[in-house]
């Protein structure tokens, strides 16, 4: 079969190397990797598979890690990773939304075969695709074993990209840009908010003539009107009013690797509310990107916008920012580094970040952000779309 | 604030009723809801928010659950729920994918100040967004609770439609055909697979004129060549190939309700074993759907289909069809109905089934697929796309 692999071989098997070197720091023998990002960032993993159980099982001592999954998908499998056959392990549909068999009894067996019932086993407690029944099957299971909690341990391996990710992110870069240049020019009054999102998708997925688009692992998300006091809401099927304030937070993806951008579109007079609270976060962003570089703490960061917000009044009560990259939906955030207080974690060159102040109050908000990647001495911006409120 | 509502008031009340209903039959005193298609189907909440722990308490003596979620989703609830002010809970910030404050930290003294922590607590033990941390947040702080498995309580309460449901999904059919055709339109020697799939989401997101469509929670489906061996691929950036066949697996969505189709493309001559496949498929369709009415059970389908097919040597070896409608991503599958042995799920009129007996060989495979509404006597079809092997 010819395989789609987006890495060399050797890379995937650094990344598996530093995770192994991960669970021997923390005394784990056995890890059960279910996050699809995770899955995708050791073997290459792709497809959308994630709604059965599925998963890794990386065992410290053994060459490789062992896929499981439905059986339908061992082909996925075969053509995505570069997994050789004998840990290539399907089961049956039977095991699909049942009462009866459960996927963790099959895994279960596989770890008796491979001699790990014994072991130091380490699950992702909370990640989306771990359910609280893959966690009472297994331990039911297997009653020799000992449990830890694995969550995030391979997202911290994530967290400094090497060069292929980097360019990744950078082709997504210029994907996100291209879809908010589309958003901005669709965004008139009394055209249906449904027709924008559209746009905004046919711009994500075709790209650019040179390299195509992938999907994100959160829906473009447009809330307008009132709306706009809250970030998650996508669209309606109404049309854009005068005087409409639209947030635009969306990303653009290059082989699963995400570049995320927001905006914020006025349809006529902004309301000087809504121009004095772009203001602040513009001033913010600058005052703070000027801070940036390797060695400063995550929660530095926070400090240096808060000063600078503290001079208007408004108030951003939560966290500024997170680490992004390679992802599944639904969310394109790492869940590792998050700008606010008590992350003390320190930057390093080729960590990327989504500084994302946006502040919504009880009837408006505003989403302004800047993606960002550490360099050896400052910070790169991932985009350079202008920079402010875009009254239109 | 004016609220997004896309269902009367008494209809989410009527809902609640049935799950309180269902609760009582299986002793349950409160439901921790966190799947967000069972969110919604109560309460109307509807956003992109599930990517951080949220939910619904349901007490069996209370009228109105209570929402919880994160502090700046708040607003989400307010502007897209029936429920009250008081109903409304959000957490701060610091809450979020945090090592030492959990969301069900702050559901557990939701669950104390509402006299509940000596109550049987059903949670949804096997659901997307239920992590195994959630059940052990929630075990450890409520010592004196008895739990139970909540899995699909409300899936089953969903499974007959509403006349205003099946007017939502006729729509998201529509949507389908449309954007079926556009995809077969699009695929072409030389195009880019990503534009296909581009094309693909425009069509499902502009909807018609008269109304618009909404994000479904499947991406489109789209391997061609070797990758039609599985099926849960997208696309790659590559152009198609001369010989090419292409799966298309879509849905349309109208109002988070979907309908779901299948059709399989062949670029240029098909080669005999996928025009022989189907064949097979094709005639098993038209031979099962003639038996289908109420009465019958889920797995009666499955062996109609299952004899249809014998004659032709080809296996089909996993469940030909499921329950559909309401959903968020991952799936747009219901995750009660299998059609496959052993569910012995009676139909009723107002049940929507995907018929989907998709076969997938070492080197090729097949989709064909009809989405299917329970009549009192029979079945509807929804959607009228030309039943065959796409040739083009």
């Amino acid at each position: 079969m010819t395989k789609t692999l987006y890495f060399e071989v050797g890379e995937y098997k650094q990344r598996l190397a530093k995770t192994k070197q991960s669970m021997n720091d923390k005394g784990i023998e056995v890890l059960i990797v279910t996050d699809p990002a995770n899955m995708n960032y050791i073997t290459g993993f792709d497809g959308w598979s994630f709604y059965v159980h599925q998963g890794l099982i990386i065992i410290i001592d053994q060459d490789e890690p062992i896929w499981f999954g439905r059986g339908q998908d061992g082909n996925a499998a075969r053509l995505t990773t570069w997994l050789s056959e004998e840990n290539i392990r399907a089961y049956t549909d039977d095991y699909v939304q049942s009462l009866i068999k459960h996927p963790m009894d099959y895994v279960s067996d596989i770890l008796r075969e491979k001699g790990c019932d014994n072991k130091v086993i380490a699950t992702e407690m909370d990640t989306y695709y771990y359910t609280a029944k893959c966690q009472e099957c297994l331990v039911n299971n297997l009653p020799n074993a000992k449990f830890k909690d694995g969550t995030n341990l391979i997202n911290w391996v994530k967290i400094v990209k090497s060069s292929t990710e980097i360019d990744y992110i950078k082709k997504a870069a210029i994907i996100v840009e291209n879809t908010m240049q589309k958003a901005f020019d669709s965004i008139n009054v009394g055209t249906r908010q449904n027709e924008v999102a559209a746009n905004v998708y046919h711009a994500q997925i075709y790209g650019t003539e040179e390299f195509g688009g992938d999907y994100t692992s959160i829906a473009p998300l447009l809330p307008s009107g009132i709306r706009t006091s809250t970030p998650h809401l996508s669209w309606t099927d109404e049309p854009y009013r005068d005087g409409d304030t639209v947030l635009v937070e969306i990303a653009g993806n290059y082989r699963r690797y995400h570049c995320p951008l927001s905006r914020t579109v006025i349809l006529g007079n902004a309301p000087q509310k809504v121009q004095d609270l772009a203001s602040v976060v513009v001033e913010g962003i600058a005052e703070t990107l000027a801070f940036v570089k390797p060695g400063i703490t995550a929660e530095d960061i926070e400090r240096v916008w808060s000063k600078s917000i503290a001079k208007s009044g408004f108030i951003k009560d939560s966290r500024v920012g997170y680490s992004f990259g390679l992802n599944y939906p639904p969310d394109w955030g790492e869940h590792t580094i998050s700008l606010r207080p008590g992350d003390k974690t320190i930057l390093e060159p080729n960590m990327t970040l989504h500084f994302m102040p946006g502040i919504w109050l009880d009837d408006c908000g505003v989403d302004i952000s800047e993606p960002i990647r550490i360099t050896e001495t400052g910070v790169e911006l991932l985009t350079h779309y202008p920079r402010k409120l875009l009254v239109k």
